[in-house]
């Protein structure tokens, strides 16, 4: 079977037990996410002995430290694994809502109803923890999905492929509700792609590299997430003892995340008196910085900021420092540098903050609070697939209502058009 | 200037402009509509000149009739065209509508508010009056639009352009927020769905083969139209009074469309009463009956229907006719066959209409009603810009909601995450 024929036929199978998922009851989507959480803490030695060979190839390979790390499936992670799927059976089911319903002259009433997507493709790198998030998510979402892990973690993807799959035929429930791609064929990615007639979407989870590869080879709808370059806003009506804890907690609480900050943009007359106080609090945080030539007028000792580091997504100790003429000028070098990801304002000027808010139009925008709280989780969505940086379908942290779509629903009594 | 580089330099154009149209009031967007209107108005022998370049041209190639007619702009389609542009000046704005909000433990306020998508392309074949009535669509929900017409209706599309530009620069407001493409270079369309980074969204709007050519090649999300294969399905319970208008009034009404029903679904204990008397009036209006060995059967001057037939879109008085064993029959037929367009059930049995809207999830479900309703206007929406039959980002008939996303907005006091 070439491996066209076998990404076809596993597509086929997904697509035919999506109409089965699609229907089933919460009780039973929620039961089979608690059974699934259990069956992971059960198996926790032979997930372990998968996830073994794969650490043992990688290291073979020479794969860095930290990457080796990410693979690792300790005991806590596994915990973490199964307590993640409890925590997505907690959570409310989007399928079957009616968002909203009216009336039409005519007494047809119309409704927008929310159904599952059908199937979910999942394309990642690394992490053997998005087999089972994303599949939990998936499930609960009334979606069947195929996952394809990086060829770094497949036995460690296979292994909780197989526990999950158990799980589903305990229930008589069918295995292509849940498939992970397991063959070491590289074309199997491209294949899929091409299957719009049985994949109706893919999320990319990974690098940027992995992302532009998918979108530019998908004839299937793709949910990108890209870099997140957050701005935080220092206006001058500021309270400068906030937006210095707000700073800190921005670029220093967890630096390598996507909702971490990358530049700070601070009002010229804010500018003499806040540059010293957040360079010192930074510097005391491990944090380099890199300003414009008016920043490091204020802090000499600053390093100088290229064109480079506007654009650039450091995910480490590093901050770019401008100073900028006004509101208006900030929200260009948002418009410019940005990522349509996160951005902030500091501010208590009432007229700066709702002008802020109208005027960009990044996927989260926030006043007084840190871009840290760009989470799925953090903003009350329950858990969380990614973070959308494309406008279309989702925008900003995606949760299960965004793994839905709605039909129209319309009730009547014999109506004709005329 | 390569035309790689012409479209660029337009969609740059084009997304600069989409800043400020984001930003305008509803008042001033209202306006620039209802100027637009009276702009085609007035310059109508203006447009009919143009228009007949075209249309001497299209007679040279010796294009059908029905075409030539598609491609007339008389003087009540220019007054359509006008009319359509206040029809939506009327409507209310999408932009800005916060849809809900929310408080976090923590005291932050979240909510999602509605903002414009940027910029969209439409790419249209024929009709000129689609020029008018997307650019008003687009504008009105706050995007800048990039609209390519086929070649042979390069003079009028041009014309109407170039007028609503001039209404563009009275008003102060920048000639990128719309542009017509007017190069006959074949390769613009190619070109354009490469600039992923400066256009939003595509929207096709023609026939199937337009719809597959900018899906293959787009790497801008697009939304397809295609073809709309709509069951009506006659229930055991349904008044078969009620079934015999509803059906005739789908299939009848106006058979070209999208919405008018192309297969009849009928239960097999109601098929020995309700197919000679549909067979009787569908003979009468004209319509060429196709069935299944059952259904010729019971009326024995139907043709017989090929496996073709039950995924044929025929846009004519043709109508495929199967018995089906039950409802589960039915749906298992649509899934099969449907293309997620609209299906109607007519019953008076309120299980039998509670299982077929949770069963079926095509992007309009109805129970006793003509599947003719599914249209944006009729259901409801204000004027429409297509029905959309893939489930991303929009499902079904789209008004201009669909033409913008949500972003979140975060009010904060000073919250950091711990």
């Amino acid at each position: 079977m070439s491996i066209y024929d076998e990404m076809l036929a596993l597509a086929e199978e997904a697509k035919s037990a999506a109409q089965i998922v699609a229907n089933l009851s919460s009780g039973i989507k929620n039961q089979l996410l608690i059974r699934m959480a259990d069956a992971l803490e059960a198996q926790q030695s032979t997930l372990q002995q998968a996830n073994a060979k794969d650490l043992v190839a990688a290291r073979e390979r020479g794969m860095a430290t930290a990457m080796v790390d990410r693979l690792t499936l300790t005991a806590e992670r596994i915990k973490a694994m199964a307590d993640g799927l409890r925590e997505v059976a907690g959570l409310p089911d989007p399928v079957g809502e009616v968002t909203s319903m009216w009336l039409r002259p005519n007494g047809i009433q119309v409704g927008r109803q929310r159904i599952p997507l059908g199937v979910i493709g999942i394309i990642y790198e690394s992490r053997p923890n998005v087999t089972a998030d994303a599949a939990g998510l998936c499930l609960k979402s009334g979606n069947a999905v195929i996952l394809r892990g990086g060829s770094e973690a497949i036995h460690s993807n296979s292994a909780i492929g197989e526990i999950l799959q158990q799980v589903l035929a305990a229930m008589d429930l069918p295995k292509g509700a849940l498939q992970v791609v397991t063959t070491s064929d590289r074309d199997a990615v491209t294949e899929l792609l091409k299957l719009e007639d049985q994949i109706d979407l893919i999320i990319p989870r990974g690098g940027e590299g992995l992302i532009r590869f998918v979108s530019e080879n998908s004839r299937i709808p793709v949910i990108k997430h890209y870099k997140g370059v957050c701005h935080t806003y220092v206006d001058r009506d500021a309270d400068l003892k906030m937006a210095e804890e707000i700073c800190l907690n921005a670029k220093v609480q967890r630096p390598g995340v996507c909702n971490a900050m990358e530049t700070l943009l601070v009002h010229k007359d804010a500018a003499a008196e806040f540059l010293p106080q957040i360079s010192k609090a930074m510097k005391k945080s491990g944090v380099e910085l890199r300003g414009c030539s008016a920043a490091r007028m204020i802090v000499p000792e600053m390093a100088a900021a290229t064109e480079q580091d506007w654009a650039e997504e450091y995910l480490e100790l590093i901050l770019a420092v401008r100073v900028v003429d006004d509101l208006d000028d900030a929200c260009a070098h948002i418009r410019r540098y940005g990522s349509l990801h996160t951005e902030v304002i500091i501010t208590n000027d009432y007229n700066a903050s709702q002008r802020f808010l109208k005027e960009v139009n990044s996927s989260v925008v926030m006043v007084n609070a840190s871009s840290r709280f760009s989470d799925g989780n953090q903003l009350g969505l329950g858990a969380e697939i990614g973070i959308s940086t494309t406008k279309l379908h989702s925008f900003g942290p995606m949760g299960l209502e965004d793994l839905t779509t709605r039909k129209f629903i319309v009730l009547g009594s014999g109506q004709i058009r005329s």
